[in-house]
């Protein structure tokens, strides 16, 4: 196997909860909105579920790239909808502010060791369709240890467009084959493989885009598969 | 002041000590060449002071953009020429691994203590000539704890070209007055107030390209003026 120097890491999912993060901030919302009726798991999902089927619209060239900030707001007004959400003082920066969410997700509590142990021997870094400032606040805090921060507005595109995965590995230095995808999402890890990226899968509980199926399971067709990050480094 | 979110540096001469940190590995390698007449002081200063010029090409369109490790390889040839060096075991290995100098420049003394500090308040990040692979070989040698990495090849372009500041406000989400750029360059500082960023002036010595006079002069153009990071974090 040729030597791979650089790992990149899917975010959403695989290295912060967003599900769970997302959740807590609905029902943080919601409470302040006096709409305690209203099942914070439920928005949430619905929210979280909406980004798939937007973000691809951008991916199919229907639209031209908007960074997730923009998507995530479009999808949080449409759930306010769909939830006949209507409190009485809801002022446009409530929205805006727990669109800002998506800033602050929180890691899974192996990521920020996990990583600390990787990057000892590789240069550690975030591909992900989150937007650099979304990326960088994150980490901040987060205290996610990158040696270099990679959002989609870099490459105007979202995985599995080749355009992400060929261009992190230009902008590092490296071909393909010594590069590796970290991530619990099995499009991302058909989209790297395909691009000539080394893979890992990493299994993560609750991971997954909930308006997709959830139909990944393990299989050998990824070079490494490990339960988190601390155990990712325990095996490379 | 409008609200400074985000310090940008410049990178050599600013953060490392460009020129004494080639004329060490320029020392090394003329040593293990058996090339002890040449002063390696005077070979480091040529091959640094070829990088304007060449950079210029790709400023004004001449050139089409390469990194720098491409110009540096270039300069480092023209070099070898014009000293005429011509060491019986030359391999080209020995001319890429001197070419990797740049990778590897050392920090000034005060340079990571001072960006850990800066970055309790703000993000701080790399705006350099330098491209994303050298700059995070650098980092991860010389511990710079930056919070995202932004390399001349992310823009395609050389500074003082606009898009290259410009285009790092829009990666970080930030308008041009909430950024600054620190900077031992007075060029460089016209670049970035030209797109109206605030400006931070690091005197540093022995920092300034040997090809160009060395006229820079503390003014009262720019928004701060401060010896090294240290002090630029206690007056921030």
């Amino acid at each position: 196997m040729s030597k791979v120097e650089v790992l990149f890491f899917d975010v959403l999912g695989t290295v912060v909860d967003w599900r769970g993060s997302i959740t807590e901030e609905v029902r943080s919302f919601l409470n302040h909105q006096k709409c305690k009726h209203i099942d914070a798991a439920k928005f949430a999902d619905a929210w979280v579920g909406r980004y798939d089927a937007s973000a691809e619209r951008v991916r199919t060239g229907k639209r031209a790239f908007v960074s997730l900030d923009v998507l995530n707001m479009e999808n949080l007004e449409a759930c306010v909808a769909e939830f006949e959400l209507r409190p009485p003082n809801l002022q446009r920066t409530d929205l805006e502010n727990l669109n800002q969410a998506w800033h602050r997700l929180k890691p899974w509590p192996d990521s920020a060791a996990g990583l600390m142990k990787l990057k000892k021997s590789y240069i550690v870094a975030p591909l992900s369709d989150g937007h650099t400032r979304l990326l960088v606040d994150m980490a901040k805090q987060a205290q996610l240890p990158w040696d270099v921060v990679l959002g989609a507005d870099i490459f105007k595109a979202y995985k599995p467009m080749p355009q992400v995965y060929l261009g992190a590995c230009d902008l590092l230095g490296v071909a393909p084959e010594n590069a590796m995808l970290v991530t619990a999402h099995d499009y991302d890890l058909s989209g790297a493989k395909q691009c000539g990226l080394k893979t890992a899968y990493v299994i993560r509980d609750h991971a997954n885009d909930p308006s997709m199926v959830d139909k990944h399971k393990i299989t050998d067709e990824w070079d490494y598969t490990a339960k988190g990050l601390i155990e990712l480094a325990e095996i490379l």
